[in-house]
């Protein structure tokens, strides 16, 4: 058989309990489709600095290197929030995205059903959405040069913020690509009106939609687009933009559907290697205490089937089993109405590897 | 008596209208109160662009240097959006912030009454509702050094991010001051996690948070504030911020409240000078017609008389005004909600005017 490597990184927190439950979703679809699996498992993060004095090893590195995708947990917590920037887990996270090459972060920010109430949005405003945040990862002001210089008004801190055609044209044509699989709308969001990095990125946008006249296109300023998305979230289907803003505003994106617990996020080079792990962190104050909500990690495991193996079904029967698991009222304490019918991570994991 | 210097800056779209219904205000409080204004009209944006060749021409900023404070319409309109960067709008906006040295931009973002219903967060969410985002205005990536060159991978844009100690100490002790004047407590917006400026501008905030020990203090990702401001808006009391995380989060958290129509804002720098305007646009498309809703520059006018003038019961006195207007139900057609019933932009000035 076609034998799949996964790297499997668990990190910090509630990390190793949400990778331990989408394990057993890799494990259920070998039976359940013939897949094969040879899972490694790779220290990084926190821990990774706890034991190896770094956050990102050179073994890690060489253990997702060799393999077609890794699954990561979650990294970081607050022991090593005051440590230099070299033994900090987000540093691990950028040098992993760099290292790696993956350019292009897509967080879908999707509304589910029996969650609808958890957002502090309208129900009537919140309606219908379901949008794709495409972020470069890669450039921007969170790669370029950095430093400290004197200046006659005191000390002063640099960044630099830089972005050349190749950078924005390869995540330019991905958003399109996704768009036309999707509603055939893109947004892509700048600062035009002040960057030249904004301007750059325009003008490469406007030179490549010429390929894709299927797909709506808009530029949306990136104040404006921090407006829209309260205003007319579900008129949104892909969003493409830079690295910072994407941050900013796929985190906005992910809070205003209510389901920020459950999503899952993909981080992809080129070619099919690509990293996955759900959208929400650590969670150190619940961490070992089976209270995590294992979903956003399984559905990352069905990300993966889809944007990195091509196992279309099992990924679809993956986000089926979730649905019904759901539907059948079982709740992890994050997301139950009456915590104390709250079920165990690994009951959870439970449940929906037995729903597949 | 003692007179004051206003310079009045109508601007392009509703700039106009909205702001010769808050001279109306103006002169109402010479008659009530026996102030003395002197207000001298000048071009700037895109009227000046179209009479003068440039946004912000050297009569208009001598105008503004010998007043006291500077009352701004809106500036902007499609017709210029194509425009060379020397001879757009946003160009005259960014150089009138240098010129005058306005390093601080204040946006209250307040929940009116009657608009309760227009935000498309949940009421009980709202509730409480009452920040103000203070905004770095001449720092940051809006200034630094921006230009093209040729990499291995084709074109290139640089857009620099500088900040030093005593740009970051400005603002971040207004801030503190502000806050004790308020609820007594500071969100610091940086991304110290990733950026060298922003790991200064900590730095600064740790530093000067000890002259002001009765001031509460939290530091924020930027991610997670775009976050948290949709979750927990209410706890929100003041949230200081550079330019670029300021632009954006300025503009969702003044969407969150609904009342974005109705908000006004204040730039200003060293002593006691300022140039207040609406947080609306110039919205082109309803000019002329008397449609606009003068309240926000109206509003601006208030925040005039107390952050520059001094003028407290005064202040008190315009907002007491509006509120009156809008409790007897007199709305213009953005916030009517029976369109027909809706008054126009004289009509509403007027009636706020005889209100005082
Ligand atoms: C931890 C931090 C460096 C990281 C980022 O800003 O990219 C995080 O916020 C994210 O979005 O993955
Ligand atoms: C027009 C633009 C340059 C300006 C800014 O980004 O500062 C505007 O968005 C604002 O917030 O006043």
């Amino acid at each position: 058989a076609d034998v799949k490597k996964i790297a499997v990184i668990a990190g910090d927190g509630i990390g190793p309990e949400v990778v331990a439950e989408a394990e057993k979703i890799l494990k259920r679809t070998e039976e359940v489709f013939g897949f094969s699996f040879e899972t490694e498992h790779a220290l990084f993060g926190g821990i990774a600095i706890d034991k190896k004095g770094t956050p990102l090893p050179e073994e890690t590195l060489a253990v997702c290197q060799s393999a077609d995708a890794v699954l990561l947990g979650a990294v970081g917590g607050p022991q090593w929030d005051n440590n230099p920037k070299e033994l900090r887990p987000e540093t691990g996270l950028l040098g992993i995205r760099k290292e790696l090459g993956l350019f292009s972060n897509l967080r879908p920010a999707v509304v589910f059903d029996c969650l609808k109430d958890a957002s502090t949005l309208k129900p009537e405003v919140l309606e219908g959405t379901n949008l794709i945040v495409v972020r470069e990862l890669t450039g921007g002001i969170y790669f370029g040069e950095k430093f400290r210089r004197e200046s006659a008004q005191g000390e002063e801190a640099v960044d630099t913020c830089a972005y050349n055609v190749t950078e924005v044209e390869r995540i330019v044509r991905q958003s399109f690509e996704i768009a036309q699989k999707r509603r055939k709308k893109l947004a892509s969001v700048d600062k035009a009106n002040v960057l030249e990095t904004s301007r750059l990125w325009r003008e490469v946008v406007n030179r490549v939609a010429v390929d894709y006249p299927d797909v709506e296109l808009e530029h949306v300023l990136v104040d404006n687009c921090a407006m829209q998305l309260l205003r007319r979230p579900s008129s949104f289907d892909v969003i493409v933009t830079e690295n910072m803003f994407g941050d900013i505003l796929s985190d906005e994106a992910a809070m205003l559907t209510g389901s920020i617990g459950m999503l899952s996020s993909a981080s992809l080079g080129e070619g099919s290697f690509g990293l996955y792990e759900p959208v929400h962190g650590s969670a150190p104050d619940i961490a070992g205490e089976g209270l995590a909500n294992p979903i956003a990690t399984i559905l990352s495991v069905a990300l993966m089937f889809r944007l990195t193996f091509g196992y279309e079904k099992a990924a679809d029967a993956i986000e089926k089993a979730v649905a019904e698991v759901l539907d059948a009222g079982h709740r992890t304490a994050d997301i139950a109405v009456d915590k104390s019918q709250a079920i165990s991570t690994a009951q959870m994991g439970n449940l929906i590897a037995a729903a597949i």
